[in-house]
């Protein structure tokens, strides 16, 4: 899949408490700039200088949004919180962008979230008739509606945070800021990652990923537990643990495609679990080749790891357009067609009258991954088979990932055998569900495999929210 | 007193409702723009489309926020609001930008205000405790809760408006568009002014001046009456008239400055207004002098009418540069001094050997009104008599005009001689406050003279509220 | 006529030499901002430090184009040029922006140029066939050209110069920079203005006007004589005079419009010309009326000279919405006639049931004049008499001021009364030919008037060059 | 070696010609956004719609400088030429940009050049005195000079070309564009690729590189003989050739970095030629490791090579960060030492624990490869033998591509050892310059090896021109 097409990543998070560090909102910077692939629509940090807070949010990546001129007028201070965001829920909006940085009872306060909460509308309903007003269409509003509402009748920022979680239902992993404290947060089912580091002055971090633990130079310390809180302060770093005992499902997806290579999610890297599913794959899905190539840059690591399961030597197929971008513009109509074109082109030499096994991480609409195989077949592959290393999506994301719509889904419409007639590959096979949920056997936790099966370990609303709010008001 | 001195004009709104108007966000651009002078911060338009509201805001003037392309997105629609916009409370920040636009209990709303609350602090905390947030510094988000509080237990919008008008004090002329209405109202002591006019095609609008009027072609109608609601549907125009006999106390200064000349506001028109100011002041202090300038632009008229009272020739003292904007920059420390100069240039022909009478509307500081004393005399002027077309100020506004801080105003500390001395004017006559409330004798109703007399006609805070609220977040 | 009409002024120049000054840039954007009146689509700035040149130039206002940042970048130095400019010839690209900045034999130049030579054809074509390339369609180009041929063959680049004044032909007032020298030549005929002063801590500066000296704190020295070279180097100040004896033709329409009334050029003010040009006004064209208003903002002060002549009482008619820029746009087409109404509101208080006298300095294609006079009687004037304090335009200007096609020029077409029964005025009266050029009786020179008389003191090609090159090479 | 690392590539170019497209602006666009890792600082296109030339020119990569609007204002046309630049020559500034467009003795023209002249500075001085002026100190100035003088005497724009092709000297491959046809020329050396392709619909295509007729679905035709002038026009494709039997000297730095791997060259695929580096390589200097890791992205090929002839696993070794672009900015300087990390992160996983064989194309200061060591060194790699796939460079490029100062390449200063010492490598391989003139076979030319072995096939200035002209006019 390549990364331009249809499944948005969600979200990405990030924390710091430090008063060693000179200026804390440069180390947010390179933390979001980690994080960049988790969201690329907006992003914002948050500085917390002795309760008083500044912040700058914008629409864009984090290099077009931040420059040395703003990040310098950002305030110093012990805390900062940041986020890089694709929206899941609420429209391009302004009110949208996160952190959110609002003020409550207790004084100012910033929301940074991962996740998607699966009873929204009630709590917004529920809210709205206590006489809440909302500015955006974010379930982060929400979140801090649940949170203040909790403060009033508790001692402490955690005690609310702790009293909200019985209220929100859904995925979260949240990064709070208050006057004093930086709270972080792991729903229940720990859906989303979120880990904890240490700086090597002294401070902590807190990430989506471990790899923007590495960015800034921090030593990863551990995952935060599903249903845990931290919380960080001036006495250090300390938790609550909350739902004991219950299952918990991390997505699986965060393994196969989100996560970046170079992290590591409770404990199992991301890099060895492509490479593992690409040897699954091989197994499952043997056939006689000259070569195994990846569509760039996510099928790369499967490809490698089907190449050294099956033995067919491993080539560089494509050449990825390194320039493409968010902001790709395709001036004109009458070369629509050749848009794949531009961003991947097939090296010929290595393809010409071979059979070749072409590998990607999944398959949406499969208008993509028909395009994809067309250019090798011009390019003269004599055969093109297709390993996609995930189980087909059958089901929507109620947990923060955007999967299209189910009309949408080739897998909803048609079996692996009529899918592979319509991309025009000499074969097709994907990766089991059975198979999937072995890709990363280090990690200490369960998984949601929802997409691929419909089965959610926890109930899910009968549709998508997020329709039902882009409508009603947007900001141009 | 210079347009970019130490007054800052407050805010502009303008709503419309028509079915005829193809394009309702170019009314309100038109209409926002002349409104300009009332806030050159930030502006906005909202339009609704059967329900579904599109808005655009940002900071900067009218004709930059707002082009061909960002206009012709927002959506068609029957209703729409604007606002201009001065800070007056709540710092520079996107989350203080209006019209506020949220979503309550029955859809969504927004609200253009220009005015200032009084009970901010309390009102504020009230709903704090009841587990409100809130996104800005902005009393219009207090406004906001207030109606949507009052909306739980009201079987309509203006009735929930009327209930929130006895919760609210203070200074508010205010448009509110729900769904299906645009409703505007203005405080019982009507503080600020908003006028009303038919469209040519049909329809209605409503705006802070009556210059909006007749910017976009429509005739006037009538103000809205102090402590009135005005209902604007489907079923046309209607009214509840709430606070009956109260005594009303219109700003006087909107006269003497903030208003644009052409407008007429309770009847009273302001370019009138003002030649009467320099009547008034020619009367009250007589000088033997060669030749009466104004200070552009605002001192120009009190100037003419000072001439004409006087006998004494109108003549042009200054040119200013009409491109010294908002954004004009002052790249080096080494021509401070100058900066007059560069935005007003004394004509020395006219000025040479001459005893002059410089008629200006205010004195704040005395600073920029000593520098222009000092171009006259640089330029040959043999006296220079001051005359200010108001009182001195002496008290700060409550009610939604950001004069300086009383530490900071000269006529706290100095007596007219000292100012005179002080500013190097050979004379120096204020215009009394006895006669300033003369000006707009046709107006049919009272004057709020605050600022000038420390009495108000309404209760009034220890201290301004807005330096609590700025420093707590900060937008970059 | 109002500042955004057809009449478009042509071009500053201004030039520094002062090795006292910290930050040369600041003292030329100054200059420039004092001088943006004379072209307000493109400015620069290039300064020379030690032979090394810098420069910035762009599209826009001077403080839209230069920032604290740019201003910053530029390199301190001794010498500096800067440019205003609106298009007279050569099309809105950025090669077209000035200061011209080349490598020529003897290193670095840079050109400033205010005028119009009337054989760029003759001399484009020589070069071309001398092998020549041109990157603009500007005319400043080919006084490049002439000079660097010239400097082949001279011993100093002031000889070059003078050489290149037997080539070139029309009207050029000229800055020129080079690695040693800071140059200002004016065409023998003294077209455009051209004056220089002095800095109060040493250094000399020259600019189109005197109010760009005032606005620095420079003392005027002299005006540039016609046919002058000044060089302005170490050596400090030294002259050269050419082409003596010759008849001297400023452009009169400088003094009606062009130039800001606080300047002074060849010894008359240009404020008093324009209250001289009312007075004529007055007594060649009597008429009965109850008041005298000018057109904001060009026609004001014939509009005082009038009253002051006539008697009767002068008036603010018009309030000009100040933030009408040149950036305003008009969103939709339904509203266009009423965009005279957005940048102009009568007063109905001033002009309703009155006899009035409207101002204006000139009538190009009566639309605008039409309009105008349509928004008096609707505002309630009972009638209304046209004084323009220019004769009426009736041939091209050669010389540097873009005045509208022949064909399109209302007084080529039509008899003084036909125009008034077009504009709907009751009576028109145009200030004579014999009259115009007796505004300025202290000026030391003659004058050029061929834009109202078809008679121009030097040959003139038989069309205007600028149509013919737009449309070769166009920059997007 | 990293993308954005001391080795800048220089140029692309590419032009069109075809009455069947209804939007040549957009196939000039994807044509540069295919060449856009040749040059990342500026880019242009030029439209030539029946001798009207239009034109957008400006600073950034192809999807910042344009945009739907700007594409949609160029004209249509039958020509198009465009241009993607790094500097080789002549500093920053918009004079700099290229398609350079002038008006010569024939009327427009516009030339689009990859390469460097190395008599630049005598015909430079050759061409001011005889009058030029230069607007630049782009070397494609003087090249347009070069042909203007041809032009007078020639009588056809190919007969011109051809006669300036005795006057010019060193590296071009150049695209002319006059009104009526499109030039296309190589330097009798060819040491820049240059190809010629055909549009599906008719019409012909130039580009630097075949990738780039790719992208815009047109047919590779051929590559233009070194010395040869294509001319494209009404009359079809037709040839000049010129400089006949000359040894040719294609860069072979073309194949081991600058060219995009999907790219065919003189019949030599780019992809193959750095598999076949790789295994040379591994030929030349073998050692016993447990993997093979290529640094992201120009070395991973010749990794992929290596591995296949050693036999030694192939693996990812790190993740490059896909959004540091261009205009990654590093806020603070407590930071500095790990903005490697940033853009490159070990994937522990992989790297622990094992000899490690580093593939990467080249060495310039040594810094940055003493970097990506020591990251793999922390990640617990055992030890890491660096290799490098094309020899070191001891000698300045001349010919259009922007190598480092000779007093900055480490292999000037110190031996191989030494070097490997100084990366803190384990050992260090470089390929031979025997060996990287092998890696292209199939390629129809020779090749120059002037950076590895200081023995140039034309003569060269003793210093590189650039410095002398980079100070002498800076545009801010």
């Amino acid at each position: 899949m390549s990364m331009y097409d249809a499944i948005n990543d969600e979200c990405g998070v990030f924390g710091v408490y430090s008063d060693k560090v000179s200026k804390l909102a440069n180390t947010v910077y390179y933390g979001l700039y980690a994080l960049q692939h988790r969201g690329q629509e907006s992003c914002g940090i948050v500085v917390n200088d002795g309760g008083v807070f500044g912040y700058h949010k914008g629409f864009g990546l984090v290099n077009e949004v931040f420059n040395p001129e703003n990040l310098a007028k950002l305030p110093k201070g012990k805390i900062a919180v940041g986020h890089v965001r694709y929206s899941t829920t609420g429209a391009l909006t302004a009110a949208n962008t996160q952190p959110i940085v609002v003020r409550h009872v207790k004084g100012p306060m910033a929301i940074a979230h991962n996740g998607n909460l699966v009873n929204e509308l009630e709590l917004r309903r529920n809210y709205e008739l206590k006489g809440a007003i909302f500015h955006s269409t974010n379930d982060t509003e929400i979140i801090s509606y649940a949170v203040t509402e909790s403060r009033l009748e508790s001692g402490s920022i955690q005690e609310a945070v702790e009293k909200a979680m019985y209220k929100i239902k859904g995925a979260y992993s949240l990064i709070i800021m208050s006057a004093q404290k930086l709270i972080c947060v792991r729903d229940p089912n720990g859906f989303r990652p979120l880990c904890l580091g240490v700086l090597p002055d002294g401070g902590y971090v807190a990430a989506s990923e471990s790899c923007a633990l590495d960015s800034i130079g921090a030593e990863f310390l551990r995952d935060v537990i599903p249903g845990e809180i931290v919380i960080i302060d001036k006495n250090g770093i300390n938790s609550i643990t909350t739902h004991c005992n219950r299952k918990t499902s991390l997505c699986i997806f965060e393994y196969v495609y989100i996560a970046r290579p170079d992290s590591v999610i409770e404990g199992s890297g991301v890099h060895a679990a492509r490479i593992r599913a690409g040897r699954f794959l091989a197994k499952e899905h043997q056939v006689d080749a000259d070569i195994v190539i990846g569509v760039p840059d996510s099928g790369l690591e499967a490809a490698l790891g089907y190449s050294l399961e099956s033995g067919i030597p491993y080539g560089v197929g494509f050449v990825r357009n390194r320039y493409v971008g968010r902001t790709f513009i395709q001036p004109g109509q009458d070369m629509r067609e050749d848009s794949v074109k531009i961003k991947l082109n097939p090296i010929s030499d290595v393809i010409k009258g071979k059979r070749v096994i072409m590998i990607d991480d999944s398959i949406v609409r499969g208008t993509t991954c028909g395009r994809t195989v067309k250019l090798l077949k011009e390019a003269g592959a004599k055969e093109v088979h297709v390993r996609i290393s995930s189980p087909p999506f059958i089901s929507p994301c109620f947990f923060g990932v955007d999967i299209d719509s189910k009309d949408r889904l080739i897998a909803c419409k048609k079996t692996v055998e009529e899918i592979a007639v319509s991309i025009n590959a000499d074969s097709l096979g994907y990766l089991s569900a059975e198979n999937v949920v072995k890709i990363a056997p280090n990690a200490k936790c369960g998984f949601c495999t929802g997409c691929f099966t419909g089965k959610y370990p926890i109930e899910v609303p009968k549709k998508m929210p997020k329709d039902k709010f882009e409508s009603k008001i947007t900001q141009y």
